[in-house]
């Protein structure tokens, strides 16, 4: 059971500001993006926190459960609760007393040392991470990355506002966008895009996700952790995500621009 | 006392990949940034685990103990030390006592909770931090945006190579760009500039940074905690970005594109 508590949180808001023009000034108004400190808490004890885009939240706590391997399917995650407060959104999440127990371990193999930058990775050791190989048919049309392409911006409607965040679009084989979520972070617009799938108990098989950003290997493990077989990103990749991609089966695309882009792991998948 | 000890890490490496136009497919040989896991080890005990590109690990380090507060200058950091390992790079630091008794206390008021994404912050309790207030009577000449953007790509040869890095450059009053620092991820960038300098024993007044990316709320804590009174950034603020300037007295600029900019804090510092 999930509940739909909406958030008084604006996702983009007005600020004051100064146009400048070489020694011109005019005062402005601007419309920027917001990003909110996000709790995800998990049978009580907090376990991360994202500064995020505050919209579609329970998306991107049944994502990032799912991308980060803290549950194997979103029904795992058998309640959540959004909660406003003062400092940001805490979002309370019940789990399997199954699933509880194993991040129970592994947060007690980290006990006594506290973490940054990789969710909950503090030390080297913890970094090497059990890489989901996937497997999966999916064979993209010709054009469909190209397609995909010239639909985002319809799409993007808070980078119509802002010009300032990140899409994560799923679509499908032909290169029809099905659905996109956006976010400040492009880790949390994938997990977004992720969470919205799961929870309507759809497969990621026989489609593709594009990224508006660069592919780091952040992305790439996430997606293959989800079961994402296709990955195509507007910008490059790292060397690092085309290492993860080709060990954990990911066909990675980068520089996605029109009609042109570059295929960096698998390409048996790409027309 | 610093050992300057080199790693055998790449910073971009050339990976197989094919280029596809339309239905075209050419086979080609692609330039990538590389991403390295870099742990920051201090007095034994390991802090924080972050990709970065394997470059200026000593500026990285010293920077990032200032901007985090670890410690409150260079000369606190007393030993450095680059260790290389199978699966990343460790960075060995010893400070100063009466710091790593600091770090501990902070430590330890999060033991049992284990965290992620903003550096060793769990919950959201620990995310309110003393907001430094910047004095400065820092003045930029007329131009002097202008004039250090159009000096930056000269001073990006990793970006020239891969097309897929951030910089911080730290720039006089004028505009002169007097160091430059890159890495894949935009923190990283301004932690190794701050790092560079702060080696120098520079000061941060009487200039300004100018980051290649967004401006987030992290990029104007940082530049607070290391005294930078103005941040300039090619692209977007966040509006948490902007609240945070107005508090810690930052004048943040943003969307920096040719002769234009955009002022959104403490406009008193631009001619």
């Amino acid at each position: 059971m999930h509940h739909a508590t909406g958030t008084d949180q604006e996702t983009h808001r007005i600020y004051p500001a100064s146009r400048r023009t070489g020694g011109d000034a005019v005062s402005s108004a601007e419309i920027l993006a917001e990003e909110v400190p996000v709790a995800l808490v998990y049978n009580g004890i907090s376990h991360a926190v994202m500064l995020a885009t505050p919209a579609d939240l329970e998306d991107f706590a049944i994502g990032f459960s799912l991308s980060e391997c803290i549950v194997g399917r979103a029904g795992e995650v058998l309640d959540l609760e959004i909660i406003e407060g003062g400092s940001g959104i805490e979002v309370q999440m019940q789990i399997t007393a199954e699933r509880a127990q194993a991040l129970k371990r592994h947060r007690r193999s980290l006990a006594g040392r506290t973490g940054c930058g990789l969710c909950g990775t503090e030390s080297l050791d913890q970094l090497a991470r059990r890489s989901a190989r996937v497997e999966s048919s999916t064979v993209l049309a010709e054009g469909a990355v190209a397609r995909a392409l010239s639909g985002l911006q319809a799409s993007q409607a808070l980078f119509r506002a802002t010009g300032a965040v990140h899409a994560a679009a799923w679509c499908e084989a032909d290169g029809r966008i099905e659905l996109l979520r956006e976010d400040v972070g492009r880790h949390n617009a994938l997990d977004k895009m992720v969470g919205a799938l799961a929870r309507r108990g759809q497969r990621f098989d026989g489609g593709f996700v594009l990224m508006t950003s660069r592919a780091s290997y952040e992305i790439v493990q996430k997606a293959a952790a989800a079961g994402i077989a296709v990955v195509a990103a507007v910008s490059a990749p790292t060397g690092m995500a085309v290492r993860v991609a080709v060990e954990s089966g990911v066909t990675l695309i980068g520089f996605a621009r029109g009609e042109r882009h570059c295929v960096y792991s698998h390409p048996q998948r790409i027309h």
